[in-house]
């Protein structure tokens, strides 16, 4: 009960007395962001000079040590290594899928799924059997032995929130494969997670589960997926040729980066903000996640060069292996489970570089009142709405084991499947501004939690 | 007095009593657009099979039927053309520029901006003298005789509306050349009007005062401005070459294309929506304002594919000139006025087809009054706020001689000049599902405003 009224007394206190000076403060963040931001410059680095990051490639490493060295350029007190296990899954060569009609050959657009199984050497060619959705997969189990399944189950144009429409047709890459081997099918090719104009084949995570065979599984890109619906509506004898070569190997190591700066009243409590920097391997990325990086790196290096002496401890933390099982997100919340962290408040950003719109939290009723009256003041920088249930992969763990209140940026949304774990990830694709101005809006949030507590 | 009651009774009304019917009309309007939308492939089709549009070129003809066409496929019960003057400004070659420092030469990325006159064939060489600002202009007056200027004033970058940046560093190109002539300068280069990180130049209207020799002007990209900034500050000898082709043949004719839907209550009553038809001559003018244009065709489209049959009548207005002079809005609104039609309401987009935020609106307080009601309806489309003053070159003359309400559609700022009036004003700069997003609360105010009327 307590809690409660502090709450409420916390809120009409921020509203009344400080806003006013909170403002002045927030412009001059803002300010320092706009002016001097080294985020664009850092996501050019991050994304063309070390690029895809698949969880146990050479790069995992590589990106390891830029993002140790670019946090304490941004004026950490120390950067430091978080052991834990990461997956290594192989692509192993060039995926190849080739549609037969008739005499004529055509390829196409297609990419392997994360920690799917290689082809024998010589590939697979099977009948191709155009499956809408699971509903329909039952209906048709029996026709389904010994052809390539191709699931095209396309986004619903209609949720103005595109990340509804893509949790929404993602258990066909996720479990598509096992879905369809349970029945007898060879192989899968799933309709990429997108709605883009382009053809670019999207990948991501797949998942096997072992009661049935474990059969090859690629996501094809949206133009090649039409072409597919219209081969099967005209030509009942089209074939599928696909090759494959991934493989996986034993887990292997892998690091969160985080970098500290000691809080000046209660160092002991901490307040989190982070990025994944992992990647697919096609893509440099940018958006998915360097943006993420980049900007909780610059939250560090702005409140710094504003002369804020932070109350709490900041951790800038680059999560490990957020794509392929979220191993970083484990170790952080289980080591500060292990060793009793007071863990106040946890932010990421992990839905791209573009302009943000909001923050979305996980939490209690009265962590969620306290920054309720924040949100006139983020208002001028583009964040106008708050929104509940969720905060992101790498912080929710966090959330749960230590009873931070965990939050996530909320980027507009129209964009970020366009590149999502597609080649078309890159630094090109994001905007200076947008991303300084997503940055603004997390230091903004950052410190009014830290001035106000929770 | 009795329109305050009734406005604010009507505010009831909607709250209350219509919410969810509305709602339910425009989830179906959105599903309408999301899923049959021809705003991306029309833009495609502006964009690149006709390209360019600039004001008395021949793509202002051929645009203009494509636009009729285009209106007609939509459904408009007719399509016509208004004429009007426009002027035809021709720029006659490539523009070029040279930095010459010492013995080495650095060809610059420039433009000759809008109505600006050419150099003599040979070119004109002269000192270069970099000036910040128009203070710096008066104070060194003693110093320009002779000399080009180059006008470095950048957009202030801690404007989140970009907007207010433009407005702030347009005056340079518009007004520079005579304020710089005054003073006995050959030429000006001034700074794009962009905060853009490539190095487009960006052109636009200037404008000269009749009291001072006409000298040529031209834009320069940001990363040529910065080369201009450093050589200004190492070399004391740097002397600028300029070679421009401009010339300004008489004034020609140009026509508005406007599509009608009858109002099926009140038809003698109009609403109007539109975008401009025009666009600066290195541009396919996909942002500014292919989109525009095509959103306003979308509204069109997507109300008559639902079904739903106006009270008022709807006019689609494509407009010419925007860009050189406004002469297609003058026109629609002199003819409006000399005909006393009674307009009730005018939309525009000409914000680019980036994710809409809000819509500004110009009109009187019980206008502002009757909108507001609907702000929670247009919310789950992405509109979250209105601002008041403006709405937008080609509406605002129609507010001034009728009284009808104007707006604007306003989306992100951010990304819009870094395209604006720049060859990198190009289709592929435009995201499908963001333009529609646009059309989509176009159509929901408008369809609003008619059932509600104002």
């Amino acid at each position: 009960m307590r809690r409660v009224l502090f709450g409420s007394c916390l809120l009409l206190f921020v509203a009344s007395v400080n806003a006013q000076s909170d403002s002045v403060f927030l412009s001059k963040l803002a300010e320092e962001i706009f002016r001097h931001s080294n985020a664009y410059n850092n996501l050019y680095s991050l994304t063309k000079t070390i690029g895809p990051r698949l969880s146990g490639s050479p790069q995992t490493y590589t990106s390891e040590k830029w993002a140790e060295q670019a946090i304490i350029n941004a004026g950490a007190d120390r950067a430091y290594l978080q052991k834990t296990m990461i997956p290594h899954w192989v692509r192993g060569g060039q995926d190849q899928a080739v549609l037969i009609s008739g005499n004529t050959r055509r390829s196409l657009a297609v990419i392997a799924l994360g920690n799917s199984v290689s082809t024998p050497p010589a590939g697979i060619t099977a009948p191709m059997i155009l499956i809408h959705n699971f509903e329909e997969l039952e209906k048709r189990k029996n026709e389904i032995k010994g052809k390539i399944v191709f699931f095209n189950h396309p986004f619903d144009p209609d949720f103005v929130w595109v990340f509804l429409a893509y949790g929404e047709a993602v258990p066909y890459r996720v479990d598509g494969a096992s879905r369809a081997a349970k029945y007898g099918a060879l192989g899968v090719l799933v309709r990429s997670m997108t709605s883009a104009t382009d053809n670019y084949p999207h990948t991501g995570a797949m998942i096997y589960n072992d009661s049935f065979p474990k059969i090859p599984a690629l996501a094809i890109g949206l133009q090649d997926a039409d072409r597919l619906v219209a081969a099967s509506a005209t030509q009942k004898e089209a074939s599928i040729f696909i090759s494959t070569h991934a493989h996986t190997l034993p887990d292997t190591v892998g690091f969160n980066v985080i970098g500290e700066w000691k809080g000046s009243e209660t160092p002991e409590k901490i307040i989190t903000v982070g990025g994944h920097l992992d990647s697919w391997d096609p893509a440099e990325g940018a958006s998915d996640d360097g943006a993420g990086c980049v900007q909780a790196i610059e939250v560090l290096r702005a409140l710094k060069a504003t002369g804020y002496k932070p109350r709490h401890t900041f951790r800038v933390v680059l999560f490990t292996d957020e794509e392929n099982g979220g191993n970083g997100a484990k170790a952080y919340s289980a080591e500060a489970k292990a060793k009793n962290e007071q863990h106040i408040f946890a932010l990421e950003s992990d839905g791209g570089g573009f302009t943000p719109r909001g923050f979305s939290f996980k939490g209690s009723e009265n962590q969620k009142a306290a920054v309720q009256a924040f949100l006139p003041l983020l208002k001028p920088y583009g964040v106008y709405e708050y929104s509940y249930g969720r905060a992101g992969a790498d912080v929710e763990p966090l959330q749960e084991t230590t009873g931070a209140l965990a939050a996530e940026l909320v980027p507009d949304s129209q964009r970020y499947f366009d590149y999502h774990h597609a080649a078309s990830d890159v630094f090109e694709k994001v905007n200076k501004r947008e991303l300084e101005l997503g940055a603004i809006n997390m230091a903004a949030l950052l410190y009014l939690v830290d001035k106000y507590g929770l």
